[in-house]
């Protein structure tokens, strides 16, 4: 049996204001092109499949194709599970009349426990099992049980899963989260606040295979067979020397043979390119790849009139400027400010997280109207 | 054969701030419990299923909830097609892994061609068609043809649709418009301004049965087989008086036998009380309903210190006030003003359609930044 492990899709995100929509139709058809010319006997989509708890309608349209293309024509099932992106009741509509046509959304604790089997002539039975994301107060509350971490969530979970073990079937578990000493990038959103994301991975071990997701860079973690797969694509320039992919993983009678990373490969690649200005120009000439999205690094002493114009010339795609050389001897009062941080701050920050870009000091003052206007309604 | 005919269950909607979605999950639990006691072969939703495009959680796990008992526990097939208020993608994420489970969701001119084939014993095959709601431009460009008015879209989709017909199946269209000539309510958002929405009840003559929404007061139109349902349940005081229900409809083997109105009851009615302070907290205490929602007249000619706190003793629904008493010798500059709006004018109204209330002065300014900014941004 061989299955294909992906996760972190985060379809219809936006990245510097740029849509990577079609990148991702692009990815998503290298995906729909492998399976075509290599078999599989499922697709595994370990959470985040959108970007965002209600994502945008081409975004929908996008993960309907696919996913149509992949369950009805091709007959491949395909086993989800919500990440701390997704809204797990928004992508979990109509999931009980989607199993039998093989789309698996597995979205709360009723659906965790009834695993999808799969059964192969070269390995028997796989018992697949999803853990949509939660926050361990869900957990709490769902089981009535003293849940504080993501850690706790995890261990209960994973003994509930384990009790409903059928012992002569190999065991899967699709998780969404922080597997403590994994290695981050900069495009995951945290889980919580200060470091009460992580999980122990030896939760995992009763499993054959553990298909994660979260974190956007390939990975295994305490054994070979408990993976994070990395994302569809890029979605940071931290991520550059990166390569993403998916994992083929391959049962036989005996359970886990082997994992293999299946590259993907998107159709502008994400980079940062530094030098000074004239220097960058001049040697676009002989970049074999002008259209990828750059992160340019000025190192120019002086102030420059237009730099993005002028680079954007010969790389129409470069999404952001950075000037590390004009900082030298500027004050940056930056950090002690982050101490005490107002509603229109935090505000502030959320907009550059979810747009890429700032707030114009006339966006600022409205925001801070309407912030105005809510303290006093409660006050009132 | 026998169907039931709903439309405008506008899932997820707010009236006055209050939300009405346990009211709507009573009365689709009286569907639900028709159904089992008055076995039917489908039940037809003829578009507006959510209130809006991106509809609360709650609400599409509402929405879940109710198709996974008709057509899982129930083996009910249902067919639905979105309205001008629901978002077509958005409803059709699935659709065609639902199709071999009984969920039907008719969301594109595609779809819109293959019907949906019930048989029985007594009436033979009924092919059931869904028209999704399309506004002109959206059919124009589909087809390439001179369409510039609903009235021309629904000519040339009922022409491609009754093209398909196989005459030895009776014909069954459902379809979210505006037949002209039908009685509007309050609760209704216009398709489009000025009247050009009107769609001629002669398109539908080749059906046999014509399951309108739309309009939320029951009524035919033209003839007997061609039906407005009305909506799930009241949705502004103006329907004080509308009895609303769902359409049993029977057919045999000659077509269309027969309709009748099933009633729909809302835990809380949707009523107007009218009279002075004192007289309507006098009669409270005999009111065989005060959990209504109420909408109050006060004809008091005298200022009366907060009216909605006395009524609430008695009335704890009251959602608005109207004095119309005090507002003799007022000027009423309103309709003048309605000639040139602003787009915060016109904000302001979609507010208060959208949030029953009205704007503060601070929102009202935010609002006004937030508009400036806009058009500068577009200047620049």
């Amino acid at each position: 049996m061989k299955f294909l492990h992906t996760s972190d899709w985060h379809l219809g995100r936006q990245f510097h204001n740029v849509s990577l929509l079609d990148d991702q139709a692009a990815i998503l058809n290298q995906i729909v092109q492998y399976i075509a010319e290599h078999p599989v006997d499922a697709l595994l989509i370990a959470g985040d499949i959108y970007d965002r708890s209600v994502p945008p309608a081409n975004a929908i349209e996008l993960l309907d194709h696919v996913l149509t293309t992949l369950c009805q024509d091709m007959g491949v099932p395909v086993i989800m599970i919500p990440g701390n992106h997704d809204g797990a009741a928004r992508l979990a509509f109509g999931a009980r009349h989607m199993r039998d046509a093989g789309l698996h959304i597995i979205a709360n604790f009723e659906q965790m426990l009834e695993p999808v089997v799969l059964s192969s002539n070269d390995a028997g039975e796989v018992a697949f099992y999803g853990m949509p994301y939660h926050d361990p107060e869900v957990v709490r509350h769902a089981y009535q049980e003293a849940v504080h971490s993501h850690d706790e969530a995890h261990q209960l979970l994973c003994e509930k899963i384990t009790k409903t073990f059928d012992p002569s079937q190999h065991h899967v578990l699709l998780s969404h989260c922080f597997v403590d000493g994994a290695m981050e990038s900069e495009s995951e959103r945290p889980l919580s606040i200060g470091g009460s994301d992580r999980v122990n991975h030896e939760h995992f071990l009763p499993f054959d295979y553990v298909a994660l997701g979260h974190l956007h860079q390939p990975q295994k973690k305490g054994r070979d067979s408990i993976r994070y797969s990395g994302s569809l694509m890029k979605y940071s320039f931290s991520e550059q020397h990166q390569k993403k992919g998916m994992t083929l993983v391959t049962f036989d009678q005996q359970g886990f043979v082997s994992s293999e990373s299946i590259p993907l490969i998107s159709p502008h690649d994400m980079r940062i390119i530094e030098g000074e200005l004239e220097e960058i120009i001049a040697k676009a000439a002989d970049d074999p790849r002008p259209n990828d999205y750059l992160l340019v690094r000025l190192t120019d002493k002086h102030a420059i009139l237009d730099p993005m114009e002028k680079l954007r010339q010969v790389y129409p795609n470069v999404l952001h400027i950075e000037k590390p050389g004009m900082l030298i001897g500027m004050d940056q009062p930056v950090a002690s400010q982050r101490l005490k941080r107002s509603e229109v701050d935090m505000f502030a920050d959320f907009f550059q997280e979810a747009q890429q870009s700032e707030l114009t000091p006339a966006q600022s003052e409205a925001i801070a109207a309407v912030v105005q206007e809510l303290k006093q309604g409660d006050r009132e």
